[in-house]
């Protein structure tokens, strides 16, 4: 299909299409109208979205370029088409049914501070992505996910459960999506999809308008193009003006010696320590570090996480739905029902416990840097049974929880894969509330390292 | 006992001690001599204080008046003295005992940041006051509690939690006594000893080495003779000018027309309404509202605290100290062994959306007025069952608890009490974070309203 609309910021960025966009040399409409071709073109194949809001996204463009042809400037994201995961209530769209069969419109809220926020910054949001039910994991069972867009043979997972969200980003259908990340719900695809995913620090930003997952781990999140990007797309959204590179030398990275490095598959392995021999030689300083207890995340994260979904849902709900919800959240939720008020209370003590002690151990350093998950993106068939989905989920995101569970915000980058044409990502993990930081540290690892490709779409 | 010393502040306050300290006409060693008399003559009596830390008390004072005649002024608390209730952690004093036999020493935090801002405000800190057990219900059956200062003849209840600093600033064995709120435990003995008890909004303070009892609902407060000195200490405290009182005429109080005024004993009812009719007149607004959502309160409330204290308390230490624990305790504890995470988090949200409501009736109101609690002091040995006891803590707190719920501050002033000499209060409530307003106003009402008297002591 070679009269493929291009992406209108393939081999650019969104500070260069502000660019021509204030010179006049592109419109938000234009922009607007070849993301919608895409989306026409290549959805169909890879089921990113949910809902398409052609007409809306178009209108909006429209006025957000008659704006600026008046003089108001609405900053850095003004006229930039973008996508949002499907458990943001959008005004004018669809109402969510964050990817479940379940009806929970009872408990989907109007339009939040957040998407207020993207509008009020001129972006035109082109429609509502794909997600896992509820966003409780990365896989369901009851619907193949989106089609990872670096695979045109085999279906192979996107990650999640911000599915839809990566998987629109990658293949260039829009120019920032977003999601939400609980447990790795953002990092984890956009490793496994080739982009960046960055999730703001739990309680950054109001969630008012976002179905819950878990009030205690949620964290807003989204995908971009490049690290400079998630910069520029996190100063607009914060009122803080974008923060630069910082010099490479002298960056302290805590490297953890258990658990982060531990059952990697061969080419995460490679692709990674290539990477991080990269930064070492440009004079980043590796520190190897132990932090014992990310062995307690699990036991800590998975059981709050299944209370508090099950008490937003409501036990009678559940109970009444469990021919409709996904085997595996299902079977997740099951186990809720017992968890007793003091366990549920000692659990989040604990929780905060450790974020203190994270806290500590972050101490003189910059950030923490892993592999983001440990291996690339695997065949759906690989995750059919609930055994196997639930496993591939644990291993997959060992790398990511600890991070919700830490408080800590962070940053999946891409890394040129070694022996191998899948995404790789490297975590890169910094203090709560850090999130300058973090981008400014992930610019300047992003300019070291050789830029990985582009999928090849068709 | 006409030796009995004098208390340094009778007939005056803590603004005109503040005048003659800096003029030399008082030390803070002196007024601290005068206070441990006070103790040492009233407290075999009244069984106020845990603890008594004279030398250390004595030796502070000393220090405080060296540092103002070396022109270090620490600001309008130098050198008053204090007490503070068990469960506050200070350094150099026996480990808090939070008045129960079972051991939770290991429990016990360090020094907090309350009591080190008390000792940068320049407080001499005499001692510890007595609580009951866990500060979970203003009864204990285990023990009697602090003796009522307004009655010398028969024991009377002081109230609760907080008794030991209750009695002791009603007893003028010190100028300020600190407790905490979680359910009424300031306000509700404040107006059964006759004196101002003030709760700041949960979160205003921060809580570490304040042995808690439900982090969701946990506040501090004290007590003081009067709102002008409250305003004084609260402003000190949190580095902010003092309110004054404010013209009174233009207030806009809402009175409940549901649940605060029913079963009222006949004379708080006649004292209220007394105190009432003379602000009235003076020109205080007082605006009928309904608040149906009161009625939640004791079904959200109760079990939220009493799952919190189990979970920090641990069940296998509860379980294993029935024997020790005081019955009631035990008792209300009980219940948390069953309750469900899921409807512990479902009595979390609701208390969180009737924060959002409360809010709402209180706009365009300064405030809400209401009786502190239904009746005066009662006989200790009307409280001499576990049923009894219980049924007088709920029926004493109904009042004080809907504060708790609703995040609101609050204070309890004594009014002139109507056919009885047992002491009286009314209860003022504004919303979180208003407390300068809220102390503005108890000045006013206090300005208006006729003095009521201080107990005969001996």
């Amino acid at each position: 299909m070679n009269d493929l609309a291009a992406d209108p910021l393939a081999g650019s960025s969104i500070a260069q299409f502000g660019a021509r966009l204030r010179r006049g040399e592109i419109t938000s409409e234009r922009a607007t109208g070849l993301y919608l071709a895409r989306i026409a073109a290549l959805d169909p194949g890879l089921e990113a979205f949910t809902h398409v809001a052609s007409e809306q996204a178009l209108e909006t463009a429209r006025g957000v370029d008659r704006l600026l042809a008046g003089g108001v400037d609405l900053g850095p994201l003004m006229g930039v088409p973008v996508a949002v995961k499907d458990l943001y209530t959008v005004a004018g769209m669809p109402q969510s049914r964050v990817g479940s069969r379940l009806d929970v419109s009872d408990l989907v809220e109007p339009e939040g501070t957040f998407i207020r926020k993207l509008k009020r910054a001129g972006c035109v949001i082109l429609g509502k992505t794909r997600m896992t039910e509820f966003a409780f994991g990365l896989v369901n069972l009851n619907q193949k996910p989106p089609r990872n867009p670096w695979d045109t043979k085999v279906h192979r997972m996107p990650g999640g459960s911000s599915s839809g969200s990566a998987v629109a980003l990658a293949a260039g259908m829009c120019a920032l999506a977003f999601g939400s990340d609980t447990g790795g719900s953002v990092r984890q695809p956009a490793a496994l999809c080739g982009v960046c995913g960055f999730k703001a620090t739990a309680g950054r930003w109001s969630l008012d308008g976002v179905f819950p997952l878990s009030h205690s781990f949620d964290s807003i999140g989204f995908f971009s193009r490049s690290a400079e990007e998630a910069a520029i797309a996190y100063a607009a959204l914060s009122n803080e003006p974008p923060s630069s590179s910082k010099p490479i030398r002298g960056i302290k990275l805590g490297r953890p010696a258990n658990h982060y490095f531990d059952d990697l598959t061969a080419t995460v392995r490679q692709s990674v320590e290539s990477a991080l021999t990269v930064l070492e030689k440009a004079g980043v300083e590796l520190v190897p570090i132990e932090i014992p207890e990310v062995r307690e995340t699990n036991e800590i994260i998975v059981p709050i996480m299944a209370a508090e979904l099950l008490a937003h849902l409501g036990r009678e709900r559940v109970q009444a739905g469990q021919g409709v919800l996904d085997p595996i959240v299902r079977s997740r939720l099951q186990g809720a029902f017992a968890l007793t008020a003091v366990d549920y209370i000692r659990q989040l003590h604990r929780a905060n416990a450790l974020r203190g002690i994270a806290r500590k151990r972050m101490q003189w350093l910059d950030g923490w840097i892993s592999p983001t998950t440990f291996s690339t993106a695997v065949a759906v068939d690989e995750c059919a049974t609930v055994e196997t989905a639930i496993a591939w989920t644990h291993k997959s995101t060992r790398n990511t929880r600890p991070g919700n569970l830490f408080g800590q915000c962070g940053i999946s980058i891409p890394v040129k894969p070694v022996g191998t044409d899948l995404p790789v990502g490297i975590q890169l993990m910094c203090a709560p509330g850090c999130e300058a930081t973090l981008l400014s540290i992930s610019q300047s690892i992003e300019e070291l390292l050789p830029k990985p490709g582009r999928p090849h779409l068709m």
